[in-house]
């Protein structure tokens, strides 16, 4: 089958091997995104070899839970070993054995089919179009803050960063009756976080004087932005890191003891809220997408992706 | 007055002066201790001019609160500005404005007579001697984390560092039923440590294999502590940062995404719980310190202090 994969380079193949895992369902991905992770793991974030991404919606082929053949998925990318203390308390997500989509041991979903444990899988409902649907799991990852610390009416809540995940994040908080303040580095991008909710929005250079911001949640992906939200954070205010860089961050870590700050990692979310999400609210996520490719475009596609100004690059897997 | 002073240098200075800020109380110092922050601001940290010291116990000998006057006292070492929201919601030990003693635009202990607001006093019970009194402040320090972070029974719980503030904590950590793991450099320390209650106590060169800790506490003064801390960490657990430096930290923060950790900074504490705990478990805190100094051996002491090996070095100002 055709898959994007990496191993010292990135490269199209036209006839990678597919060989389903034992027990697991097999999913024909419909289409496919390609995330900020993803770049990183081309720089060599993670270490990963094999066939990239983990942004999906497919449809079943087959599965022992012949329910779900023939329904249209996305997935929950972590897939635990099942019998560890993590996996047994129902959080194969931290399992430390775990393999996860296109991130680690286990192929993903740049590729015409992928394998997953069927318990991954969440049905799509129809109302949730496919280009719609390929941004659960990032706004999955986006909800899951509002689970991690509590944003109360009122609060002063910093976004650093105005690129696709930044966007989501603005999209998913903005219920939460926060003021939202994002700092980002393109004047169109904050203008789009200004639609999307965000009562006040700054260029980057310009940030000087926003402070004591309640949260900051750190979502530019470049190393520099932990330190700059840190700095807007209030003393005893929380700092959300959603950036996983390649690259060592340097920090002057006597702030956060003398402000006794909290940094609070944050990584995927459940994908139940983001499906209700996409339902009730139906955002109009068409501005986060730039560009669609086909899988043999892929080095190309991901040139795109990471050029500065460039959102959402999306592979039109099955045509 | 005599005090111990740090410009570019740091000097005992014999005749410094002495003038009481408007409305504040007198204390003539009694017993004063160099604390890790001390030495970190001899280097550069915090960028503080004038006398040092912030841990002491000393006698009130003026202030607009009469019924203080001849009390023996510790002081609370931030003084807010008294007028900012922080301080209205009472802490001032986060205001903006606030100056610290012996930190921050506010003379310290290492003096014959220091001014701290009346509010900042408090009187410590006769049963509780001068040379565990002068402790009060770096043990609320190490209380505070309880105020911070659940620690549960049977949680497990690393230290990293073996030094007089680790050991504050292993004695403050104790009496919550959590398996205590002290990571240190120094087979006496460690051995103190056991003895003060860590359930198991390892070398810093010899840690592999300690991970999955539910809550690692950096006390290690040493830049490279917190890296140790998060590698021994569980996903989803919590790192308290004890330690401040001057120098910046590098770090992996990709880690802290991954596994959702969450990292808390800590500071000070408050006095009250320190008191009581004193006077209830009467701690043996006679092996954590490790030698008395008068003032005008000032520079000698600090030189000590900053030995391998040395725990806590008192200066007896009123001889």
């Amino acid at each position: 089958m055709k898959a994007l994969r990496y191993s010292t380079q990135l490269q199209f193949v036209p006839d990678a091997p597919f060989e389903p895992r034992d027990g697991e369902a097999v999913v024909r991905v419909q289409l496919a995104g390609i995330c900020n992770t993803d770049l990183e793991i081309t720089k060599g974030y993670a270490g990963f070899r094999g066939t990239l991404g983990h942004e999906f919606v497919g449809t079943v082929v087959s599965s022992p839970n012949r329910e779900l053949i023939g329904r249209r998925v996305a997935g929950e990318i972590n897939a635990g070993c099942g019998r560890c203390e993590l996996c047994l308390k129902s959080d194969p997500r931290h399992c430390r054995n775990r393999s996860v989509l296109g991130i680690k041991d286990r192929d993903g979903a740049f590729a015409e089919f992928l394998s997953l444990p069927s318990a991954n899988l969440v049905p799509v409902p129809d109302e949730i179009e496919d280009h719609r649907a390929v941004f659960i799991e990032p706004l999955a990852a986006a909800l899951n803050i509002r689970e991690q610390v509590d944003l109360l009416p009122g609060m002063r809540v910093g976004i650093v960063g105005d690129g696709k995940l930044a966007q989501l994040i603005v999209l998913a908080l903005a219920p939460s009756g926060c003021d939202l303040i994002v700092i980002g580095k393109h004047r169109d991008r904050l203008s789009l976080a200004e639609r999307g909710g965000a009562a006040e929005v700054r260029l980057f250079a310009e940030r000087e004087g926003i402070r004591d911001l309640d949260v900051v949640i750190e979502a530019s992906g470049s190393p520099n932005g932990l330190s700059a939200a840190i700095e807007m954070t209030r003393p005893k205010g929380t700092v959300v890191l959603k950036s996983t860089h390649h690259a060592p961050t340097s920090l002057a870590m006597s702030r956060l003891v003398v402000d006794e700050m909290t940094i609070i990692g944050s990584r995927c979310g459940r994908f139940e809220p983001a499906i209700k999400f996409l339902e009730s609210r139906r955002p109009d996520l068409s501005p986060l997408v730039s560009c669609r490719f086909e899988l043999d475009e892929g080095v190309e596609a991901f040139k795109r992706a990471a050029e500065p100004g460039v959102m959402k690059v999306l592979f039109d897997v099955a045509g």
